[in-house]
């Protein structure tokens, strides 16, 4: 049993792609870029260094499994990892994919152009491609 | 033997705080943070899931050595972890010491405000204060 609870502010910002023996995996909604954020499903986790030993472990296989598969799926220029969570205080890891053409190229993604709403078409057939992809893995 | 050499960037930006059995650990020359840079010695990688296994362990246990030693030494409000690398491609892992009255909080550090020059004294002060921390732990 867990009280694990999504903050509200991640619950409203993404869909659900998957669960991971530790992490939900969440898509962001904004088509700007492929980007998921893997939060670990524990209480009272802010930084990465709360993380217990065991549950470390698991994450680092967990962010693996996630660039892995953007990869494969995107073939990006670049993955981006961070665990920041200034304004959500609830630990998150951010992994996105990106690319020398993408929005905010060459800077991190936070703050430098609004997100852009995905079509619904578009949402669906990325939230399908991502969920086969992490069956497949 | 490694051919392992640090990105002239990083150099230019850095000093040396500490040698540990993955990473260079290198203190950013920027006044606004306490802010290390986590390099791992290891030749071609770019992304944090190009380590292999056994260096992922050990990233994170440097990882959380070095959160560890920002947060009893200055007492931080948040820890920001990241691995970015668009610019500079080494792989190279953020861990800042945030405080909600920074220069950039809350937003991410990159891009907000210049980097602020450390006094010679106040370096030297920093750079002894982390490198004995980093000793006894």
């Amino acid at each position: 049993m867990t009280s694990f609870e999504l903050h509200p502010q991640l619950a409203a910002d993404t869909e659900t792609v998957a669960t991971w023996p530790l992490c939900e995996v969440l898509l962001i909604k904004d088509a700007n870029y492929p980007w998921l954020v893997l939060v670990p499903a524990r209480d009272g986790l802010r930084d990465f260094d709360d993380l217990s030993p065991e549950d470390m472990a698991l994450a680092t296989l967990e962010i693996t499994r996630a660039s892995k598969v953007l990869k494969s799926l995107f073939s990006p220029d670049k993955i981006n990892v961070a665990a920041l969570g200034n304004m959500v205080p609830q630990l998150h890891i951010h992994v996105i994919a990106r690319f020398a053409h993408d929005a905010s190229w060459p800077q991190p993604i936070w703050g430098v152009v609004p997100a852009k709403p995905y079509e619904a078409s578009e949402l669906d057939a990325r939230l399908t491609v991502l969920r086969d992809a992490f069956e497949a893995t």
